[in-house]
């Protein structure tokens, strides 16, 4: 059997206190509707990563409002976790990446022939997240039940090889659900598209509400100056997030706004020598400089951290060359901190209306629009104000939910 | 050059709200003797691991109490740290692990040479933390300065062929310090030994005092329920914390407690297999138990929500079957929460009184007294009040800065 992960049941109910009941409301009827239907989401592990974080905040809330909801992890070993991180990188167009030959293809579908023999078939709807479980339809013999992929990766420019590989399995799916329109390869056929962005927890360590005092004394406990100006970067530590770029920023508005501190914030994988060679650099590249920090999981930074950090500074950077959805600028945006960030990826999305006007392409743009900002402190406290009011409409939890229930009705209804 | 780790200052005289006024005093009088002498840490890394931390939190304090204290951090490529990383395990007893070979014993000695011509020597007093540094000594032709030698792992039992090959350079230190006498190796002769047990940080994000309705509201955050009782471990996942061992006393007190929750709360690092395949495996172990949560800095859980859990438990467990000193039950008895330990490494020095009372060798030992503390709040509470009292007596940053200036001293005067 493949292993469920086990979760409790979230009240949903909070969620009124934040958002329209309308919106509740129209959850509760949808999933009146589908009472008696049985959900259940497979991906490749139970902790670690977006997707995990997403389902463990996800799932509880869709059984609170009375629906059937599980989550299966597939197996593997080494080798099948190599080939599915090549395909996952070459989905998202990275080069030669991808494992080629034909004896790693055996191994991916031989085991998730294993996977298919071992999962629970007992339900009415899979939804398969990412390439990992991707081939598990096909070696299923579950015709009854619908299947969604669900796909978090930018794979418009899939790495041709790669994608061809997957493209097959990808096609047995009934639904195929893409976190933009701008991400779906151009020639996928068969299953429906769908469209459907990520979306925060309000209620998370990460997005909880947390006293003004309690910042102010975090951030002098880690050293920092609460009375002098803050800004920060949250992000992996990863060439397309340009922390140098942003260390460069800062040196560029500090000279205008001396004292000026920078913190960045990140967290790094040990198995990942690319991103602790990159942390190390820019651990060199600071440590000289007293006005910037560097904060990671390495020396026990964590969602509550980051909620500090991006809940006390002033304005908040992202400057993100490449970037998927680039969810950090949701969480930044719901505690009314103004945001200047990388017109990349799903970041335009978050960034609507005024907003748009932080949307940066340049270094010297971006020094000049945090500049801007911490010089017209009503100004950045507007456009905190109108993000949060645009995360709350549009990237909560229930948004997310609502989409997908609505997906599973009409299949459903076919 | 070796790369200085730039750090602030830190308001010393915070302390005077916690401590009697006398120790800081005092501590101001021995700076006021060793003004003007240049004082050095090293170490191998600027971040992550115990070491790391402490030097954090201590040369920002030895700073503002008007001295001239630094921290350089020594280079190596992967080969250096192997073997460095077989003689830390190896210094412990760990069996076979110390890599042999002339070849490897040369590489240690050429990147010794390499670390002691680009340091900076213009110190008076270096003090030299752990085995990877343990060689500068030897390769620096300073003769002038006092040379102090810092093990912070239990040596008492150490992998002979590693300790002999290390034991000459231990030999040429003017003092070596270890965390309690137990840890001496039987045959070091030369440097003068002294013992100073480490210290906790009462300022850190990990032992900052928290509002309770912020505890409350994050473990309800996490999935956990505020109002049922919950005990909990913090430490990595490794065999000689015994997390299953954990599990077992939690099933064995919750046939008599029903609904009590089990926290395991830790950090792992990617690279090290064993501990991510003990996570994996506990993970499998719980999920199927929905009183039993398990957190880790792979989902984001750095030190506020460790201090959290610390602060908002029932009763905390450290039932290290072995130990170094076991720093963490400082941390949970200076939030005053009762702890139920095992009588290994450093933990005894830290339960003493009324407390040693609930050091445990067995499980059957654990679980009867943690039911017995869940089911007596009162003397759970004098518990933890008499713990945190111990703590702040004896295990907080002054005591140990005062130790560290006071060896510096009678060297000095030697």
């Amino acid at each position: 059997m493949l292993h469920k992960v086990s979760l409790g049941v979230r009240d949903i109910s909070k969620y009124r206190l934040l958002l329209a009941g309308e919106l509740i409301d129209e959850l509760e009827r949808l999933a009146a509707e589908l009472k008696g239907v049985r959900i259940c989401h497979i991906n490749s592990t139970p902790f670690g990563g977006g997707v995990a974080e997403l389902l463990s905040s996800y799932i509880p809330l869709v059984r609170d409002l009375g629906l059937d909801i599980d989550w299966q992890v597939i197996y593997g070993d080494r080798r099948f976790f190599s080939i599915t991180k090549s395909i996952h990188n070459a989905l998202q167009g990275g080069d030669g990446r991808f494992i080629r030959g034909e004896e790693t293809q055996r191994g991916y579908k031989s085991q998730s022939l294993l996977n298919a023999q071992e999962m629970d078939r007992n339900y009415d709807v899979f939804i398969v997240n990412d390439p990992q479980p991707a081939a598990l339809p096909h070696f299923s013999d579950e015709a009854q039940a619908k299947w969604i992929w669900r796909c978090h990766v930018d794979s418009s420019e899939p790495n041709e090889e790669a994608w061809q590989f997957l493209r097959p399995y990808i096609e047995e799916f009934d639904a195929a659900v893409f976190t933009m329109s701008k991400f779906v390869p151009p020639d996928l056929m068969g299953p429906r598209i769908a469209t459907m962005p990520p979306a925060i927890d309000p209620f998370s360590s990460k997005n909880m509400p947390l006293p003004r005092t309690l910042c102010r004394e975090l951030l002098q406990n880690l050293g920092l100056d609460p009375k002098r100006p803050l800004i920060i970067q949250v992000s992996r530590f990863d060439q397309w997030k340009d922390p140098f770029g942003v260390i460069r920023v800062h040196r560029m508005v500090r000279q205008e706004v001396p004292g000026l501190q920078l913190a960045l914030v990140g967290s790094l994988a040990g198995d990942d020598p690319e991103s602790m060679d990159m942390y190390a650099a820019i651990h060199r590249e600071v440590d000289k400089d007293k006005d910037i920090y560097v904060f990671s999981n390495l020396t026990g930074v964590g969602n509550m951290e980051v909620n500090v950090f991006q809940t006390a500074c002033d304005v908040a950077i992202q400057k993100s060359i490449r970037e998927g959805f680039g969810l950090v600028v949701s969480e930044a945006l719901w505690k009314q901190t103004a945001m200047v960030a990388g017109n990349a990826g799903g970041i335009p999305l978050q960034m609507s209306g005024k907003l748009s006007q932080y949307l940066i392409s340049s270094e010297e743009e971006c020094a000049e629009k945090v500049l801007y900002l911490l010089q017209h402190p009503d100004i950045a406290a507007e456009l905190g104000q109108e993000g949060k009011e645009h995360i709350r409409q549009n990237f909560l939890m229930p948004r997310l939910i609502k989409d997908e229930l609505s997906l599973i009705k009409s299949l459903l209804q076919d």
